[in-house]
Formats: structure tokens, sequence, C-alpha cells
């Protein structure tokens, strides 16, 4: 659960809060619900009746939410403050003993999950909060393996998530190896894989990438994990709170890709693009799977329709995407 | 009456929409009981409380709403969801039978309506629903025409709208032609009228606009309609969703005059910048009647600050508007 | 689509509608949902983005919403003023023209959607709004009938909707006969079927209701529907516009049922109260099939609930509406 | 201008004050519009854009507002805190230096707005808030008098507005004499012109009124105003912040009559229900004028029904008044 | 934090939350600091924005909050849901791990907060939640025993609260002994120290209380509490979710007094209704040392009002309470 | 008191004003209080509960309040409606009488608040209402300046406010020449002191600022104050109403600092900027006494936060301000 103090105020001036749902994995399967892709969305919440309002939420999506386990103490929250220009969003975890945090292996079924399913998508949060819930992570993927699904991995490393006494670096290698297709920006792959970074600062829409360091990156973590084919760095340069850059790099089998670079001179909800380029990108990578260059367009289109949305959620059709593709950008009022 | 998802939340996400009034003539009927001229607004509305609480936020604008006439099924409704950036607002009509487009010559007595008037305003909307209402539009011209007053055109082109088995094209140069004044984007008059457009994509503020095409245009359209004495164009260079480029053109009597394009960085509310332009340079041909260069620039000052008002009417006195023409856009707090 | 003024406002102060999503057969589907029951909602909508928010709506809810046909031009609107003690809540119905009313035989595969139902339940406002809607009505009462559903209908009798040259007293005797349970209030009996009402005025928490009125109702309308097993007979005392009594009857093979009155003081939404009643009737029958009585206490209770909760819908677990019926009523906060 | 806290919250938990316009002349005012009775409301208000917006508001309700003047400080504010059972709703009187108490005679052309009419209305609070106000006040009743006006007059005595020096003992008395038609409790009977009250305390809807001690008073306040024809005495019986019954009683020419009472159970507003007895006796008297009986009951269905509404104004149409009156509240869905 | 579905909507529809801040001790403290007490506020905040945000609500409530200490995850939140007639409100507790749950002794300098003071208040939830919350208020009990300070007690029991292996009856009475005053129910004096309830199930504002019975059960309290010399015993009447009836019983010395009942035909906010009465009694045992008669009083209108008050705080002051236990309570608008 | 038309609505447009509390003096002493300075704020209000309220919300912010005095009629309010691009932000002052401009010498006891007190800042607007309020404002820099305190003044022109008849260059002279500090923008010094101005019209964040020219303007200033050390300078570059630029001068015997320029792309609210930089100031030179540089660049960084945060106080901690003084203006969200 996201609790949201209303347009820009501050915490301590929000006399409500506003409720939506989200989470990355969440986000993920909602993008591709929404593109049409059956997915299953699989979590472990409370059994009250805030849980039960969160799942009509995921099921007004077009989520299946069969598989969700029930029990445990709460549901996760997080605070949101939105920003504005120099001042930074915030965000106030309150996820200490959520219902997924105790998560532990065996609790999940997952052999009956997979059984018409043919692609696993987690991320490293998961990992990140609780021994039990990186072990019952570990269990998934290890399921998915055996069963032969098409395994994807967002990195998404949060410095301040990993508490339980072993570091991202300790605990993600052996997960991520099994992973066809990786996500996660520079950063990511330096604190998670150990990767050099490119180390680029800042960009413009009309600046040159350094295209051949990134295609070192996706070079040295093809090497360390060799099964994945795809490897995906997102790039972000946040002018200030209300004015981001958007681009994306793709390395496969030895070629480098780049994507359009969008300019988002408003944000709305900067909360969820990463997700949003993922759920785009697996979007692609079934939709056009002939066509790399599409597919990594489709997922650059798809975060930049998102940061013009309120909430974790990227509530966008596939004919809306497409359209912001073919370069529909001018934002005349359609009628 | 427009019902508009909040902020820039997407129609799924709405859980209310905001109420307004409006509609392209009323946006401009609104404008010039604002600049204190005594304006009279005909339209057909249903007999029910919907109704009612449209004319009430009718006439707290000043309009005089004496010459509505009463019937039918419904009331047209828009709803409108606001972009941002690369997603462009989206307007969903629901026009269905409204009593509007059920209006039939013979309902508005226009004589009586016309008795003390000078200027009849229409737009092309009203000829597009309906082969009634195109009818019921031609009866009013006639008597306009008759009766002597000045008649003005919006052109207003909605693809979307001709839905009768006629097109645009087949029904309007009957009706323009006994424009005094006409109103339209370069667009609108090849789509109406078959002029050649110029063909300008986009502009800045900088731009050096063709106005030699602009010329040629403004020949072409007096040629079609000898009685026309001023031709305006509009031009908007949408950036995206939140940025507009606002320019008009004037071609009057073999001579074509530009006004200050205006930047709008931050846009509040796109719909009614066309109206607000018709509305401000209706006052302006009157305000101003030696001075069409005035005249210009005071629409296209009120179309500007239309552009950071919410709703469809452009709620600005005249000394708001000239504030602007003399240069005051500091967006100073005035205290 | 409900439009609400917010709190007591009259449509005049309402500066913004709150969007619900409602109708009578919806309502019931919502209820058998909420209690558990799989359910499929059938019905016509045009291909746009209100209607997409609305099938979202709905799923949230855990309606299977794949059988529902798309096209058309709108959706239905109804408005709606909430009264206050002696001035009413006021309905404006915008219904021309929608995509339900134009509803055609053929236009739904009534074979496929009934292969895995048991069920069918369907109103008098279906029949009620078109010719056409009518006979797709006729078609879907057949198959069902052919497939061997239990078919019940609601008479849901409005005066202000049989507009297109025939009465409900044509139409709907023809199609209520195949009826297994049929649900009404005494006026609608009368309207609809033609049976003489029991004529009571009013009743408070202690009264004597009339049952031998009510056996006799309850005979004749079997007497023309010989196939039905089950009358229900829905009783409402509205004291004022925020204070309602509520009771039911059913008659069911030669005995008369009476169900505890309830005695609701501060009404929260009156809208739905009956299809409330129909939901939790049709729950009640399928739970509890040896005791007609619980049955109908569970539906009183139901209803009861129903007035404390906005919107169409009626938001209650059966674990909710069993302990009313146990008589915790007391309002207690439960922590 | 009115600020409330919304809902029931206290003054220092509201984070916004819903704004509406009213105060007692202009709550007549509207009423009499409402009904369909060509209104002109006159008053004094600064040349601000607050003022503005609130002559908007009067417009917007069919009121003439070309006879207002402009000039001084500001506009009055009342903030109104809603209160519930037992805690009173309170009242934080912002009028001092209002435009409107420093008006004086001479400010008002007051022969051309009497050209065309035919009734003038005035209440005591506009004699009670300065010297120069109160001289205003006698200078309008002279011209109206001079004109051959019906003057009606609303007591209106409210203890912490009489602040200048004089007590409304001593000024008022000289201001009625000119009354033909006299409103008040019969505690302003007592304060404003020393009549011996009646003395009640409470009475319920089967209460037996003392209708010999209200002719009484009818009789003494005609001997002090021999002008005056008709002598209303409002009735109200707060039960609690929630409740109220409402009564009045009509002395005329020797006889007295007895309204309905009316038992109002969820109050939603309680300000203006004076002001919407006398514009319903107002709006009676001249609908009715051979029926002081249906006067006196429209009068009291008015203002039963404005209790039902937010804000000052009594936003009903006559149709509403005359439907409460032959019985109809029991406030079932009207659709 | 309290987080509350707006007016009477359910959790799932709920698009926003309304933050307010309460709970059982911090209530009494507002109540106390609002009649002008000088009142320090002690627990366990987490160190983090939404904890400053909630210290700058009690701050605002003149109470001092410098004795509070930081540190632990989080701040435990409780969601609201209101209900309505025959559905009750529900709360659902979101306390796990928080701060307060977290508190052990050492933690809080009780020398220091208490050099000052004279009066301590705590109530039984503080010791539910852990064993070391418990130890914590058995060491603050202790030193104020010590330094010599009155001591008071709400018994405040929650079934649901008490999951740390021990129940209630074994913690409490320890703790308990130390009470000059107690407050509770008779269901709280039945679960907590065993005491054989009076047992009476409703009463009404005419209702004849089982003194002889509420006597029996003051004796018994204070035989097994014998430094205790007041025993406060709370009498609720639930009618329905908007309806209460309130009353009191103060046993002191071996003679029972009995407060008024106040009947609350529209209750506004139940929760804080009790901690209303603690700190209206104990106001009143300050304030009138000479009157068990007017402290009770007193206690029981706070009470009365604080259902009146949305959120878990009594906002009002001294001369609003003492005016309702004059018998001011119509609900007259006060201006 | 502020009242706020949400968002971007005109005055006319809004249905609620959100409720702030602010003035030039509270601004300040809340950016004091939010940095951990110990401030008491002083001014007089009235003795209603809309003082009371506005007390709390001071409090709650960690001001103390103990030193204000009750008295006069009124809280003064000013309504706030915002702009966007090229309309302004309008301001309408609805002073008139209010409680702080009847303020007179003598009614607060400025010994006993200065007991403690090592600085007083007071503002141009306290002198500009009434003579009065002027005289006070002496009495108080007097009393200050016998008891040793820095004394600090913004000069605070508005033109509209000077009515009382005597110029703001006749007042404020005898009393600005106590001031150890000044704070003001050019046009300030000249209206207030008579000082040329340097005369610059814009500037960009690469402008070079005319550095001699503010030094030549420092040197004037304390030529004409000997007394001061220091003379701040504002800049505000307003682009538009959405886009400010914002830079800041300090004078301090014989040098002048000049501070990093801050471009504000998308401005929260403008009101209280320059309040902000004066408490940042004030912070920076109690903070840093050594370091004018960090102080000032302190006071920027705090100007430029307050431009992103709604309503008139800067609630910023010192952390975040020094985070944006190292850099960190890039707007990601922070978690």
């Amino acid at each position: 659960m996201r609790l949201t103090a209303p347009e820009n105020l501050r915490f301590s001036q929000a006399k409500d809060f506003i409720v939506t749902y989200g989470g990355s994995e969440a986000n993920v399967a909602v993008s591709l619900a929404n593109y049409g892709v059956p997915t299953e969305f699989v979590t472990r919440l409370p059994n009250n009746e805030i849980a039960r309002a969160c799942v009509m939420a995921l099921r007004s999506h077009h989520l299946s939410t069969e598989g969700i386990v029930y029990g445990g103490n709460r549901l996760g929250i997080y605070f949101l403050e939105n920003g504005a220009v120099a001042r930074s969003s915030s965000v106030v975890y309150d996820r200490a003993d959520s219902s997924f945090s105790t998560l532990c292996p065996g609790m999940i079924d997952w052999k009956s999950l997979f059984a018409d399913a043919s692609w696993f998508h987690w991320s490293g949060i998961a990992a990140s909060l609780t021994q039990s819930a990186a072990d019952a992570c570990r269990e998934a993927i290890e399921v998915a393996n055996e069963m032969g699904l098409t395994i994807s991995c967002d990195l998404n490393y949060r410095r301040n998530l990993w508490k339980y006494g072993k570091s991202a670096n300790e605990v993600m290698p052996e997960l991520v190896k099994y992973s066809d297709v990786l996500f996660g920006s520079e950063g990511e792959y330096m604190n998670v894989l150990g990767i050099n970074p490119v180390g680029f600062k800042a960009f413009d829409t009309s600046y040159d990438i350094d295209m051949k360091g990134f295609e070192r990156v996706g070079r040295e973590v093809q090497a360390m994990v060799p099964r994945c084919r795809k490897v995906f760095i997102e790039l972000r340069n946040s002018i200030n709170a209300n004015h981001d850059l958007l681009g994306g790099i793709l390395y496969s089998d030895g070629s480098v890709k780049q994507s359009r670079i969008y300019d988002v001179t408003h944000v709305v909800d900067k909360v969820g693009t990463g997700d949003a380029f993922v759920g785009g990108m697996i979007y692609g990578l079934i939709a056009y799977p002939q066509d790399d260059q599409i597919a990594l367009d489709f997922a650059l289109a798809a975060s930049c329709l998102k940061t013009t949305i309120y909430g974790d959620f990227n509530l966008v059709t596939v004919e809306e995407v497409e359209n912001l593709m073919k370069g529909d950008g001018s934002g005349r009022v359609s009628r």
C-alpha cells in the first residue's frame, strides 16, 4: 500500500493520504495485464480488510490473484511525499513485519502456479527484506528453472532495504544466475554484481551516449550470467524533481542498441518508471520476438508514459504506447 | 456539460468528475460577456435539473439565457481526461441524441432574438451533428442575414462529429458564404473549404512565419467567400501536453498581420483556447474598430490567458488582457 | 454509470459528481460475487474508455466480465441527488441511445455463456427500454429455459422507463412465465401482473403485517406463473429520506413467511436496497436450500446493511450478514 | 460571504472553508427568484474580485444585481462551524468595517430602483450595524413608502450586532411602523417592540399551541404598527443540533392561523430557515392572495425544505414546495 | 496514527484515508491540555517524518512533547471504517513492531519527567502489547509511586491486544494496585480484575440504573485495590452505530453517584468517548475537588461532546462543557 | 489567515478556500523554529475561535506563542489566487480593522518578552498599517535597543498598504536606523530609504550580475544606517508565474558577496520566498558566524526550497537546506 501526501504537500501538511497500491513486481504485472498478457500476481498478504481492498485494486487491472497466499501480520506500507524542483520526493518505508517479509519457502505452491506459465519475473526487493523471503525467492526461481520457464530479474537495488545481515552482493548473484533477461541501472549492476560502471553523469536529448562503455558492461554481465540473453540498462537523468530524461540500452549477444531519449518536462509521478520499462520490455520481447529495437522502443515509450500517470501502475494500452513510438508526443487533445 | 477527471488522473482512476459547462459557442459568448458585451446565448436544452444547473452556470457569467428553448432528451456531455507531456488529453464525446442535435428549424424564434442584436456568431460544430441541426443553423444564418447582422463563423472542424452522411465540405460552404468574419486553423480552411494549406509544422518564439503563404490562404478564402472582410488563422504549436506556443494571423483586404507569439510553458487547460481567441477577436473588432493589429493582439493575449484557466470558459477581464498585451507576463504576485 | 452530487448537495450546487457504477442486474451480481458465488455479468457496453473504467470497477468486485459485448454509442448514465428528511432523493435518467438499449437478439451468445451456469437472473428494466432489448431478453430467457437453468426475475417496474409503445403489462407476463423465483413489491405485482394489492400504507417495527393478504397475493401470482416456486414481496416503509423500515414476505407452496423488520434510522444510500434483497435471497436459496426462513432473514439483513453503504453495490460479506441476522446490530466499534 | 468548516469539523480542524454567499435579505431574495418572482437585490460591495465572485453567485440564482453599488473596504464575512447533537453550531462574525456597514444615505438611488417595483423587503440586521446603515435603511423605507410599495420587515434581532450605541428598541420601532407585513419570533417581538411573549418552551408534532396567547401578541403588534396587515410569528423547537421542529403562526385582522408542524430529524443546514420562511411567505401572499392559510402552509413547507439544503439559500422550486404541502414527505427516491 | 476511510465508505471504497493522531493516553492528555491543565505526553516514536508530523499535531493541542523518546521501527497505525446503523465501525490494528511496543524499561527518564508533576495517568493498552512495554509501564508506575504522584489508570481492556502470552488478569492487578483513581466499564472490571458484573443490558434516558449493583462493584474493586479512592464505571448503551446513550457511575468511600444520561442521536465519531470521560473526570477531580457530583457531571458532558467531534481528540473548552452541564443542549446556532 | 483558491482556480471558480496561516514576520519565525532556534512570535489577535485555530497552527511549528496579546475585532485575512504562466497570482488584502492594525504602544510588555531574547526581527509591514501600529513598532525597537538585542528589519515595502497618511519614506528611516541587519530588494531600498537602484531587469543562471552596482547600494545603505553591519539584497527574476530565478547579494563592511542562482522551473508557491530568505539568513548568521558566504548560500537554498512548498511557511529542516547547498538538487526520489 502506498500512502501519498496530496499534490506537493509535505507529510506534516497532509490531512489525508491518497491510497494506491503498488510495488515493483505488482507494477510489472499490471503493465503486462494492461497490454493483454494473462498475468498471475503472487504474493503474501495478511488476512484482513486492508489486504482485501488491495486485492480488489489488483483485480480491477485484469490481474489474476488466485495465487496469493494469506497470513502474517500486516500489509507493507510506504509513505510518499511528492517533491518539486530542488526538493526531492521522499519515501518513508513502513515494511517492518509485513506478511511478505515473513514469507517462507513452502508457503506458496509454485509447481501449481507455474503449470500453465511460460515466464517468471522477480525483483531484488523480494530478496532484500529477510532471509526467509530470500529463501522463498530462491525456491520460486529453482522451480521455475526446473519447469523451463523464461526467468527475468530486475536487480532493483535499494541500499536501505538490505538489513538482515547480508549484502546484495552476497545473496543476489546466486539467484540472478538463472536469469534469461536482466534489468538494472548501471549503478545496480555495480552494487549487485560488482560490474564497473560506465560512469556517465548526465545526458540530454542530443547526448552522444557512450555505447562502447555500455557494450563493455553488457559483456561483463553476460560473462557473469552466461544464461542471460538480454541485458537491459536503464538510463535516467533527473534534471530536477519535475524533469527527467529517460533512455535505455540493450546488450544482446555482443551488440548494443540504444533507444530514443524522452524529455519529460512535467513529471506527474516518478515512482514506477523503471517497472514500466520492465513491463514494456517483457511485453516487447513477447510481442516483437524478432526485433529487439522495436521492443526496446516500446519499453522506453511505455516508461515515458508512466511518468505522466499517477500512482505506481502504468495504466496505458498497447495502442497508446505504439502511438508514442510512432512519434505522436505533441500532446494535442485527442477527440 | 464537461465531466473532467481530476488533475492528471486517467478516466479509470477518477472517483469523481469535475462538472463544468462549455462548448464552442458558449465559450465565445462567455468571453464576450466577461468583457462587458451584452450577449445572448441561444441553444436547446432538455427540461430537467441538469440543464437548469447548466443555465445557472451560464447566468453567473453575465450571459442572458432567455433565448434558450427547452425540449429533447438530454444534455450533450463530453468526458475529458487531462494528459501530461507525451500523453495527450483525451475526449470521449457523449452527445448522441442530445437536445441540441435534435434541434429543428422553427424551434427558435430568431426574428425576436435578433431584434436588438448586431452580431451573430456560430460554429461548424452546430452543423456537424445532424441534418436537422444543420438546417436550424441555416435558418438562423438566413434570418441574421436578412436583418443585417454582422455574421461570424468559426469553422471548428472535428472529423469525428460529421457522421450523418454528409461531409463538412458538402454542407459548410453554403453556410459560410454569409460570413463577414471567419476563424479557423489552416487545417480547417483545408478540410472545410478546400484551401491548400501553408503546411508549416512547428514554430518557436523566434520563428519567421511564412507570411506570404498565409496571405495566399487569406486571398483564396476571400475569393470563395467574397463577403468576408476578415480571415483569421489560428496557429498553435503543441510542444507537448503541457507546453503550447500560440500565434495568430489576420488577412484583411489584401494585407496580412501577425501577432506576438506566446510561449505557454505550463498549460492549465487547453480546451477553449481557440474559442478564447474568437471571443477576444470579436471583442477586439468591436472595441478597436480602427486598429486590426490591436484587435489581433487582444485576441492572442486573451487566448494565452485562457490556457491558464480551468474549464472551457475564459474568465478574464478586459483589463487583464490589456495588461498582458502591454507586456506584463512576468507572473509576479499582484498585491 | 451513476453520477452523484456529493453529500446532500442539489445538482446545481455540485461542482463534481461522484462516479460509481451500478444498475439493478449488476447490483445483484456484485452481491452474489461478494458472497463467493461465481458470477458472470452480461451486458452491452460501448467501445470507449468510460466503459473500460466501468468494467474495471465490476472486475474489482470479483465478477467475471468476459461475457460483455461491445458496441453502440454510449454507456447509460443516471444522475443522483441525495435528499434529506422531507426532500426526496432525485434521479435524472440519461439512458437515451445507450448501448444496452440498442441490444438486439443475436448479439450475445447465450448458449456459450450458459454452458457452465445453473442460474439466470434478469429484471424488468431490461425489457422496459426498447423493443429490441426486450427481444434480447426473451432470447436469453428461452435459451436459459432450454438449457435447464433456474430463472429468477425481479419485476422492477419503473413507469418512466416504459416509453417504446408497449406497457409492462403487455410485455412482461410472457417473459415472467419462465420464472422459478419472482421478486417485487406489491405495487410491482399489481402494475406488471395485474395482481390486486394488499394495500397497506405503512408499518412500524411492531406492526402486525396482513399475512393473509400477502398469502392471497402469493397464491394469485403462482396461479399466473405456475412454474414459480417462490414469490418474494419486498416491504419498505419510507418514513423520510433518512429513515426507512424494511421487511420482506415469502410465499412458497401455499405458505407465507415473514422476516424481522429493520429500522434504519440513518440511511446512507437508498439505491440498491431492493437489489441487495434479491442478491441476498438468491444466495440464501443456494446456501440454505432447506430453510426458506433463514434464506429470507439473510436477504433482509443483507438489504438492511446495503442502506448503510455508499453506491449501488452491497459490499458486505456472508459473515457480516450472518452477524446481523444473529442480532448484532448495536453498532459498537468492532476492534 | 460565509466560510464554513467542512462537515462537522471544528474551526481548528478545518483545512479549508467552504465558500457560499448569504445573508438574511439575500436569502429572501434568492427564495423569491427561485419561485420565479422578478427580484432585485440591493446592497453595497467593495470593488474587488471577492465581491465580483459574490455577484456571480447571486446572478446564478436568477437575481438581478444591477442595483448593487460599489465602494468601501471589504465584504462582510461570517465563519460557521456546524454542530452536532448537544454541540451547537457556532458563528464568528467578521463584519467590522464591511462595505455594507459603511453604507450612507444618498449612496443608493432608491427612486430609480423602485420605479418598477411593487414590494420592498428589509430586515433588522441592516439597521443594527452602524448609524449610517440605519439611516440608509430609513431612507429606503421612506422612499418606498412615498412610492406606494408594499413594505415587509423581518425583525431579525441579533443581540451581538447592536453595538453602535443604540438599542434595537430605540431604533427599530420608527422604521417598523411603515411595515405592511412583519416577521419575527416571539422573542424578537419582545426585544424589538417590547411585546410580552407567550412564553412557551417547547412543542412537539402533537402539541396544542397556545393560540390565544399568539392572538394576543398579534393584536398588540398591530396596535403598535397600525398599518401592518399581517403579523407572522415563527416557531422553532430545537431538540438538538440535528433535530428541529418548525411551525408558524399568522395573525391577521383579528384572527390567528396555525401551520402544520414539521419534524426535521436530520437537519442538513439550520442557517436561513427563518429567511426561507419569509421568502416563502412573501411568495405565498403574492401567489395566493385570497388564502392566507395556503400562503402560511407554503412558507412552512419552504422553510422545512431549507433545513435539508446546504448553504444559506433555499434552492427549491414552487413545485417542490407544493409537493411537500400536499403531504409527500416520505423521502422516497423520485425517479 | 489513525487512518480513516472518509465518511461512511468501506475500506475498499476509500481512495484516501484521513490522517489524524490518537490513542487512549494521548486522547486523555489532549483533553487535559484543552482544559488548560499543563500536560506532558510521554511515548516512544520512530525517528522519521511521519512521527514528526504526529508530534506537530500533538503540539498544536498545547501538549508538551519534550518527554517523547525516539527509536524503533515504526509508528503504530490503526485503520478505521465508520459504520452506520446496523453496520458497526471497524478497526484494523496495524501495530506490529511499533516503536511503542518495543519500549523497554530504562528508555525513559521518569524521574526527570515527574520532577514537576503531580499526576500520572496510564492505561491498560500500554501493558497489553509486549512484555517489555508492560515492564516499562511498571517502571513508570513505581517511580510515580515513589515520587508521590497521584496515579490513575484506565483499564482499557481489548481482548485482541493481549497476545504476548499473558492475560490481562495475570499482568494488570499488580500494576493497578498503585492506582488512586480507576476507570473502566463493568466488563473491563470483570475481565481485568475478575469483578462479577452487574449484568445490565441496556438503558434509556428514563432507566432506573441498578445503583445497588454498582455499589457492590465499587466495593469489591476497592477491596482489591485498597489505595483506590475513586472507582468510575462508564456506561454506554449503543442503540446502533449512529445512536448512543451515555452514562457514568462513581463509587467513592462507600457511596455511589450517578450522572445524567445523554442521548446522542447522531454520533459523529465514537472513538475516544471513554478517553474523553477520563480526561473530563481527571480535570473535574482537580477543578472541583470538593464536589464529586460536579466532577462526574463534567466528565459525562465532556464525553457527550466528544461524540460530536471528528477524530480521537475531544476538542472542547471548559466553558463549552460547563454550558452543556447547565443544560444547553438544544443545539441552537450560537451567534 | 490566508485563504487560497484551490490549485489554479480563479476566485470566482473556487468553492472552497484552503486555510493556512502566514504573514511576513510569522514566516520568518516559523523558519527559525524549524531550524531549531527557540523562537517567540509576538502579535495581537482577536479573542475568538478563528484566532485560536491560528495559534494552534503556529504552535505546531514549534513556535512559542505565550507573548501573543488578545483584543480587537478581527484577524487580518488575505485572499490568494494562484496564477499560471502569464496570469499573475493575485492577492486581495482584507486587513481593515484587524487586531494587529489597532495595536497600540503599551499593549505588549516588551521588557518581559525580551528578557531572555538575543535577537529581534520586525518588518516594514508592521509600520505600514496604521499610526498606532507604527508607534507600537517603534516602542518595540526602542526597548530591544535598550536591552541590547540584535535587531534585524525586512523593509517589505507594499505600496498598497501605506494608507494612513504617511509614506514609508517618512516613517521607516527613523525605525530602520536601529537595525544591525537589513533585508530588501533593490526596489525596496529605493522606496523606503531613497537609494538609487542598480536597475537591472533580468538575469539568468549564467548572468554576470552587476556587483559594482550592488556594492554601491550597500555602501549607501550603510551610510544611512551606520549601525547596520549586513545589507542583504534579494534578487528575483520572475520569468512567468511558474518560473523564477532566485539570487541574493550581501554587502558587509565594504565587500559584496553573491550567492549561487537557483532556477525554479515549476514553482509550487511564490508567497514567502523572501521571508524564507530572511529566516535562512538569520539562521545562517547565528549558525555560521564566521562565514557569511555559507550563511548567504544557506539563505538562498532555503528560499529556493520554499518555492516548492505550499503555504507561507518554509517547512524544511537544516539538513534539507544543507543537502541542497551541497548540490543535490536533482530531485531523485530519496528512499
